[in-house]
């Protein structure tokens, strides 16, 4: 990965995409979501190579996304921290994008379901104080100072 | 990029992380849904090489996010697509966990507010059909073919 400093933009996206921002790590916070914690349970179901995965998992332990518990069998599993489960919302954002965009109709697909009533969860909008539906159109930038902005988010 | 054939698979996640899971994609989706258009501008505020950004613009018009518009001066304008713009709610879960969990107590930060009010929006929450908030407790993943699913998201 190329590694900009992104840690000291003003830029609340800047920041979290020097976290999550890619495919692996997002993958892997997908199946924590679901319940995993095994290192070889992540490398199975994605396929992925153990030195990319144990990459992945230290820069998430690292920033405070998963804690890392030593297990009986010492070996470790992976858990999602207090902040790691608030990502809950970013992937179901994408999962909703994917399913609305990448997907053809009556194709099937993998959904995460209200465990009461087997439903999908409501469409994710962004909404005011007031509950008034926001599009891109109805909303401004407000930057502490533009100039350190562009400064920061220099590779 | 590392490039697993994710575009087959039956989880959304996986479709959807193949176009847009890349910190450049992620802060070029940023900027155009505050407006950018023009590839010098996203160079400039980027910080970004020009074979990178030039990949990723080309990335996000084949894959129908942006649509490339000629320009009288002979250049192009990157526009988001209405799937592209649907993806302002991905942007804004991000910003939001940004927010909260990676600025210290009164860190400046830039703010995307409604634009009547000056305030910030609500939180993203998923909630069911009924309005209720669902936790990460609250949901089940269903998966049309487990079998399936492992094979498609095999790199």
């Amino acid at each position: 990965m190329t590694k900009p400093h992104l840690a000291d933009s003003v830029c609340p996206i800047d920041r979290s995409i020097e976290l999550i921002g890619d495919r692996w790590t997002l993958a892997v916070l997908r199946d924590a979501l679901h319940g995993m914690t095994r290192f070889n349970d992540f490398r199975d179901h994605l396929g992925v190579a153990k030195n990319i995965l144990s990459d992945r998992l230290h820069r998430l332990v690292a920033t405070g996304i998963l804690e890392r518990r030593p297990l009986a069998d010492g070996r470790s599993e992976y858990v999602l921290t207090d902040k790691g489960r608030e990502l809950s919302v970013v992937i179901a954002a994408i999962r909703q994008w994917g399913q609305r965009n990448l997907f053809d109709e009556g194709e099937e697909m993998t959904r995460v379901v209200d465990k009461r009533t087997g439903k999908d969860p409501a469409r994710l909008v962004l909404m005011s104080d007031e509950g008034d539906e926001l599009g891109i159109e109805d909303l401004r930038l407000i930057s502490p100072n533009p100039f350190v902005s562009r400064i920061t988010t220099k590779a």
